[in-house]
């Protein structure tokens, strides 16, 4: 992505595509208020920051609408330069005619999420904010409304600026050695630095580790149900889904997307995987050569292994569970057993079951509720104690980084390498902890983070 | 549909449906400022109308979102009370969670319209100009959004006022008359009532036939291609779609519906009906038997009749176009003869057929320009002089039984009749110009009109 002028003024449309009863259009540059003065019937000259303005949009003699003008002076606005917002009426007609003419005007059509990198160049808000106002848009669930909300109103932002700003004094006084290294002189001290270190690594770890909650979080909790065709996977599934399916918020008076086989609970989202494969082979647990239907539980978090008891011994479904966990769990994945037609079984023949696993009745929809706190449960254990949750795969990727990274530091400083070589790798950390929130960034990171926002924001 | 509350405050989401980078929420009546500050950072008492304020919505101890609310105080506000404007993040769940919070503080969902109908009941407007509204959203030509523009801004709507109340003060005088009824006096003067009657004929005869151009431009022109097997009916559609399609404008970024055989010329849209079963057919202005699938014809308002001269003669061609205009085109149906693959005739064969038709090259593209130029020659000179054009459907019927009632009160007026039956036509006539405007209204013909609306308008 090539960067468009950052002196231009911009226009978008800002709401959501296609008709509505208002439109929000919105116009951010320093040539805002010249723009919007040729084609408005009000002046704003001498008006107030965040005043509203009803009047007529004109193109020559021709009204293309009344609408309401809203001006916001920079810095005081969210890009941090003039922003002037027009609410016109919702047709595509008149959010053509009004984007043409401000073009005609001298604006130009902003580029996705153009008017957030403004906001972030013009130091409104550091990257990872910026990023997690994509977040927020896109999230649909409270709870990964809530880590959108606290990383954009700041969230590890400020910790990692500060951590990153004392590691750079400790950067400058070794590079400082490097310059009277013929005098042996030692301005940085190694203890502190190494004090610093474990704060960092420490506050690394417990980012990197809060991503396992934080993905799951955004992106929804994959669930596979697999067990023997009787089992009763479809009933449970049904089970879980028609009850919360009647909870479904209908209050925008919007239809929501088809949402299949989903279910949130307590504003955690959980997918159910696709395994109608599965659930066709005959005895899926103990046959061989099913490879391929397999493949799919691999990208579940949570796997519910459900048995049917009537007609198994205690000691067969035992044997089944180990086997199944041996050959089919892998590491990261949560296996869950689940002892179906619990009302049809005699409790005392398996006894030894209640360790490993959950007794339920999909059909009476016994137990289902506390299945339901369980599921639950198995994803709050990851949360992190702390609020910063990390969500973000790029955020995800450069801690990991800047943990290898701080790691080489302490090894630099454990084997007394030359000061030199730890310089290096403390710059690399820096540069790492800054791509985070942008005070280091590149046009090339600006332009793939920016380029996946919607045009408008 | 019974009224809700009109005491009720109200709110909805007022952008279109669906994720954006903002939503607008409306919130309108006498609790908003009430309801609003239980939930924002700020506090808008003593703020000015028309003010901009950027804080939080909380809900408890949770920020739902980081937003702008701007404050409209009645009567200076579309629905003539207190409004308020939340523009926030446009993801469904803060969407969702922000009209939770407004009615969980007292507000209520809007029902369709309910907006439009509060400014409508608090005289910001008449029926007509809230109906507007409506055809302006909808809108998708240059030519519909200024005929619906028009009309919200007053349109006839005074003219017809006018009219009436000048008919009101007739209406009067006559029923004085009767409360004098033995003393044979006549306040009316009766030929001034005469005039009166011949200006507001006038009035409605001009408005009545401009719904013909006022509602192909609202909902675009249908028309048909007819023409034997090889006559180019497809290559001519192809010509004048494939031209067009590249024009479609595509500034906002947003991916407009199919649009499928439809052009806009000049502002106008044209639709041409799927005329497959009629092109299937061989030689089908001749054979018998293909009613059905000339019913399509019927709901056309522009006929092309399109014919390949190679192996015709003038005689035979102006025969069958005399044979199909006589069967085939209704009243109110405009045809046009086309007489294709004019690069491959003796021009001077076809003398005759200059005066009945228009000459064209569907394959080199030869005079398709003029062709369209004429398809809007052909719309445009139904336009009515006035700028004044119904386009509603309600208002053209409720004109239609205006004219049929002030005919007869004019009967009444030549044959003397008695004043009592001649002031009941009166009224009769005045409560139809009434019910445009809405000085006559209903709670069913109110629902009937505003239940149409989207919600949040």
């Amino acid at each position: 992505m090539n960067f468009q002028d950052p002196q231009d003024t911009i226009c978008a449309l800002s709401t959501a595509e296609g008709v509505g009863a208002i439109s929000l259009i919105r116009l951010s540059g320093n040539q805002s208020v010249p723009i919007i003065s040729q084609i408005f019937s009000k002046s704003l000259k001498d008006k107030n920051s965040h005043s509203a303005h009803y009047g007529i949009i004109k193109k020559g003699q021709e009204i293309i609408d009344e609408v309401v003008v809203t001006y916001f002076k920079g810095p005081n606005s969210f890009t941090g330069e003039d922003i002037i917002e027009i609410a016109c009426h919702g047709s595509r007609f008149i959010q053509e005619e009004i984007l043409s003419l401000l073009i005609s005007k001298g604006a130009r059509l902003a580029g996705p999420g153009e008017f957030s990198l403004r906001a972030f160049l013009n130091k409104k808000m550091d990257l990872s904010q910026a990023e997690a106002i994509a977040d927020l848009i896109a999230s649909n669930t409270a709870a990964a409304h809530k880590v959108a909300m606290n990383q954009m109103r700041g969230g590890y932002s400020t910790e990692i600026s500060e951590l990153r700003q004392e590691l750079m004094n400790f950067a400058s006084l070794i590079e400082l050695e490097l310059d009277f290294s013929e005098e042996d002189v030692e301005f940085a001290e190694r203890s502190a630095l190494e004090d610093l270190l474990k704060v960092i690594r420490e506050k690394l770890v417990s980012l990197v580790s809060s991503f396992k909650y934080g993905n799951v979080i955004k992106n929804g909790v994959p669930v596979a149900i697999v067990g023997a065709p009787n089992a009763g996977k479809s009933t449970l599934l049904n089970n879980l889904l028609n009850e919360d399916k009647a909870i479904v918020s209908d209050i925008a008076g919007t239809t929501r997307d088809a949402i299949e086989d989903t279910i949130v609970l307590d504003g955690i989202e959980f997918r159910f995987i696709d395994t109608a494969g599965i659930r066709e082979t005959v005895d899926a647990i103990e046959t061989q050569g099913i490879q391929k239907a397999f493949e799919k539980i691999k990208s579940a978090h949570l796997v519910l292994l459900l048995f049917d008891l009537a007609g198994e011994t205690e000691q067969e479904v035992l044997k089944q569970i180990e086997n199944f966990r041996k050959k089919r769990i892998t590491e990261g994945q949560e296996l869950i057993c689940l002892f179906n037609k619990s009302d049809q079984i005699k409790a005392s023949d398996f006894k030894k079951l209640k360790d490993v696993g959950f007794f339920i009745s999909a059909k009476t929809g016994d137990n289902v509720q506390d299945l339901k706190d369980l599921l639950v449960a198995t994803v709050k254990k990851n949360e992190s104690a702390s609020e910063n949750v990390v969500t973000n795969f790029r955020h995800y990727s450069i801690l990991s980084a800047c943990l290898l990274s701080i790691d080489k530091i302490k090894e630099a400083l454990d084997y007394q390498i030359s000061g030199d070589l730890m310089a290096m790798d403390i710059r690399e950390t820096l540069d790492l902890l800054g791509s985070i929130t942008g005070e280091i960034s590149s046009d090339d990171l600006l332009g793939n983070i920016f380029s996946k926002f919607c045009i408008g924001k």
